[in-house]
C-alpha cells in the first residue's frame, strides 16, 4: 500500500536525504542551482503554466534541493507535471479572497499550484501584520505546497515571524488503532535573528517520512521501534512490512513514548488547515501517486505572520542570544578509555570528549550548511535517477535538457 | 539536581497520575469538587489575595484535579501560597496592558498569579478575536499558570479556537547536548465541536513529565528509552540516575526517533513565548522550587483566539465528523489463539481481538471521561499525602480543615 502514496509523504529530513546521497552512487556532475531552475521552469512553461506561476513553483522546488531537502524539490517536478498534465491541478489560476478582516482572510486557492496559493497566502498574511500586527490566511482547494518552510522564509524576510502549516493525505495511525487517519501534517516556524541568523523549524508530525524506512530496507536493515507500524497496528522493526503497510507512527512513537502527542500535534494542524479552511481534511483527502491524481485534492493550508515589534522590542536581539544559548550548550559526552599493567594493577584512563561531528544545532543550521556547500562546490549534485527523470521530461516535454557545469 | 526542580515540570499525564493513585494508597475520603474551591481560595486569602483573585486561581486548580491532572492542582497549592508568603508573587496585583493593537496586546503580568494574568490575557484574545478575526495576546512577567487547556477553554465557550502556551525552567536538553536549557514549554490548541465536543490538546514538549520518571522509580522498574538522559547526555533506563540528573529528552526521545522534532517544538514555544514577550527565555528562566522562589519569576505566555466563522461556515460540524473519524479508526488488533490436536494434526485458531480498555481516543477524551467519574461518585480522591499538606495549612493559615463527604 505504500507503494501507492510514497510521495504524500512531507519531510524527508536532510539527515535521511544524505544518506540516500552516500548510499546510492551520487552523480559526479553538478548543476548549477540558476539551470536546476531554468529546467523546471521550462517543463512548467510546458505544460502551459503562465511564466510568473512557472517561476514561483521552480523557486520553491531548487530552495529544496539547496537545502538539502531532496524529497521536496526536483523530484516532485513529475508528480507536479502529471497533475497538470491531466488537469487535475490548474497551473493558470490565481487564488480568490472570499472572506476577510483586518487580520484574517479566507482564500480560496482554486486548485492552483502549491507554491501560488501559498506565496498568495503569506503576502496576504504579511501585509496584514504589518497593518494589525498578526495576518491569518486560511487556503482551502490548495495543492501540495512543498516545504512548509519557504514560506516562513517570506515573513522573515520582512522581519516578521512566519508560521505555516498544510494538511496531507492520510498517512499516519492515531494512538492505538491500525488505520492511517491524518497526513504528514507539516507545520513551520521562523523567527529572524540579527545579521540573518534565525531560528526556522519545518517538521512533520510523524516520527519519520516513508524515505528513512525506504533507506532502511534498501540497507536490509532494521527499523528502530516508534518508526511504523505493521498491519496488526504494532510496531514493527521489519523495513519491507512497514513499507508495505504503509502507516507512520506520529512523532513520539508508542504510547509509552508519548506518541499521542504527536498524533495530537498531526490533529492540531488538520484543525488549523483543513477543518477551519472547509476543505478536505483526514480520511477525506486524496491519495496522490507519481502518475498524478484524477481527483482535485482540496488541501487545506495555514500561514500567518506576527510582528514582533508590536511586542517587546529588541525581538532579534533576543532571537540571537536564545540561538547563541543553544548552540553553545555543552555537547553529549563520549568516554574513551585506554589501561596499562603495572606489576599486579591494572589502570583505566578515561578520557571525556565530544563528537564534533555533532555540534548541537539550532533548527534551520542543518539547511543553511547545506546550502553553504552547495554554494562552494557551484552547484547541485543530484542522484542519478534523479537526471534519467530529467532526461525522460526534457524529451517528453520537448524541452533543452538540464545541463551540467 | 532533579530533586530542586521536580515541580517545574509542567504536565503529568492524566496517565502517569493514574499511576501514582494505583500505585499509592489512596484516601477512601472523597472531597466535593466545591469543597476543595473553597479550600483552596481560604488558602490564599489567608496569605491576602484579593478574593476575586484568590477564585480564579481555585478555580484553575480544581478544575485541574477535576480533570484527572493531579500534578497541576491542589499539589501545587502549597508553592503558590510560599511564592505569595515571600512575596516573589504578588497576588493582588492587575495585569496590565503595555501595547496594543486591534489584533494584539502586549502585557505586563506585573508580577501577578499565573491564573489572573491568564485569564486577563486570555479574555483580551477572545474580544480581538470577535472583532477582526484573530486575537494575539503576549504576557511578561506572569508565573506559572497551571494547565494550558485551562485558558483555551474559555475561548471555547465562545465559539473560538484557542491556543496558549508558557515557557518554564529549564528542565530539558536540546538534542546532542547533555545540558538543560529549556522546559517542558506546553502548548495547548482547543477546537469546539458540536454539543459540547471539543479536541483539547494539550501537552508538554518533553517525552514526559518528571513524574513519570519518579513512578518508575518508586516501583524500581527501568525507564524506556527516549524518557531521560545520565550526565553524559546519553540516553539512560536508570530511574535513579535520571532522576538524579535532571535532564528530560524532548517529544521523540533520541536523534534517531526525531527527539530534534520535539526539542524545536520547545524552542517554537520559547521564541513564541519568553523572547517574544520581552520576559525570562531559555537558561535566563529561574529554578522553582516546593519552598518558593527568592526572585521573580518573569515567565513569557502567549493566548490566542481564532474566530472559525472568519473562514468557511459550519466548522463545529467539521469538528464533530474529524473527531468521529478518529475515535471509528479501527483499533490496533490482539490476537489470542487456542490449539487441538486431532489424528497427528496440530490445529491452532487465532482470533483476532481488540482492548476494550483502549479505546482511540481524540485529545480532551480522557480528561472528560475523568470528569464524569468525579461527578458520579461525588468527589475527587485525593492521595493521603495530598491530605497531610491541607491538614498543614489549614494550621499554618488558620483555616477551615478540607472536608470531606
Amino acid at each position: 500500500m505504500l507503494k501507492r502514496v510514497i510521495t504524500n509523504s512531507a519531510h524527508t529530513s536532510v539527515a535521511s536525504d544524505h544518506i540516500v546521497r552516500t548510499m546510492a552512487q551520487v552523480s559526479q556532475k553538478l548543476v548549477k542551482v540558476e539551470e536546476s531552475r531554468r529546467f523546471m521552469i521550462d517543463c512548467f512553461m510546458a505544460v502551459k503554466v503562465p511564466k510568473e506561476h512557472a517561476e514561483q513553483q521552480a523557486d520553491l522546488l531548487v530552495a529544496a534541493d539547496h537545502r538539502g531537502h531532496f524529497s521536496h524539490g526536483m523530484n516532485r517536478l513529475e508528480m507536479y507535471i502529471n497533475d497538470l498534465d491531466k488537469n487535475s491541478t490548474d497551473g493558470a489560476i490565481i487564488p480568490k479572497i472570499l472572506k476577510e478582516t483586518p487580520a484574517t482572510a479566507w482564500v480560496d486557492g482554486q486548485n492552483g499550484l502549491g507554491a501560488v496559493v501559498g506565496n498568495y497566502c503569506m503576502e496576504l498574511a504579511i501585509k496584514k501584520a504589518k497593518n494589525v500586527g498578526v495576518g491569518w490566511v486560511c487556503a482551502k482547494r490548495s495543492n501540495h505546497y512543498g516545504m512548509a518552510g519557504w514560506y516562513t522564509n517570506r515573513a522573515m524576510e520582512e522581519g516578521l515571524i512566519g508560521m505555516s502549516m498544510t494538511n496531507t493525505s492520510p498517512l499516519m495511525a492515531p494512538t492505538r488503532s491500525k488505520e492511517a487517519a491524518l497526513g504528514t501534517n507539516p507545520l513551520a516556524l521562523g523567527a529572524p535573528a540579527k545579521n540573518g541568523d534565525k531560528f526556522l523549524l519545518d517538521m512533520a508530525t510523524t516520527a519519520v517520512a516513508v524515505g528513512k524506512i525506504e533507506i532502511q530496507r534498501r540497507k536490509n536493515a532494521p527499523l528502530p521501534d516508534g518508526w511504523a507500524q505493521d498491519p496488526s497496528g504494532n510496531v514493527t522493526n521489519d523495513a519491507n512490512l512497514a513499507f508495505e503497510t504503509g502507516c507512520l507512527m506520529p512523532l513520539g512513537g508508542s504510547e509509552i513514548t508519548s506518541g499521542y502527542k504527536g498524533f495530537g500535534l498531526g490533529g492540531l494542524v488538520e484543525v488549523l488547515c483543513g477543518v477551519m479552511a472547509g476543505a478536505n481534511y483526514s480520511t477525506h483527502v486524496r491519495k496522490w501517486t507519481h502518475a498524478g491524481a484524477n481527483s482535485e485534492a482540496n488541501l487545506g493550508q495555514v500561514f500567518i505572520a506576527v510582528d514582533p515589534n508590536q511586542f517587546a522590542d529588541g525581538f532579534e536581539e533576543r532571537m540571537t542570544d536564545m540561538n547563541g544559548i543553544l548552540r553553545n550548550c555543552a555537547p553529549v559526552s563520549i568516554y574513551t578509555y585506554f589501561f596499562f599493567k603495572q606489576l599486579k594493577f591494572m589502570f583505566f584512563c578515561f578520557s571525556e570528549q565530544t563528537d564534533p561531528q555533532k555540534p548541537v544545532l539550532v533548527p534551520g543550521d542543518k539547511e543553511s550548511q547545506n546550502m553553504k556547500e552547495v554554494d562552494l562546490a557551484g552547484g547541485i549534485q543530484y542522484l542519478p535517477n534523479q537526471l534519467q527523470t530529467c532526461d525522460n521530461l526534457s524529451k517528453r516535454l520537448n524541452i533543452k535538457p538540464l545541463q551540467f557545469i
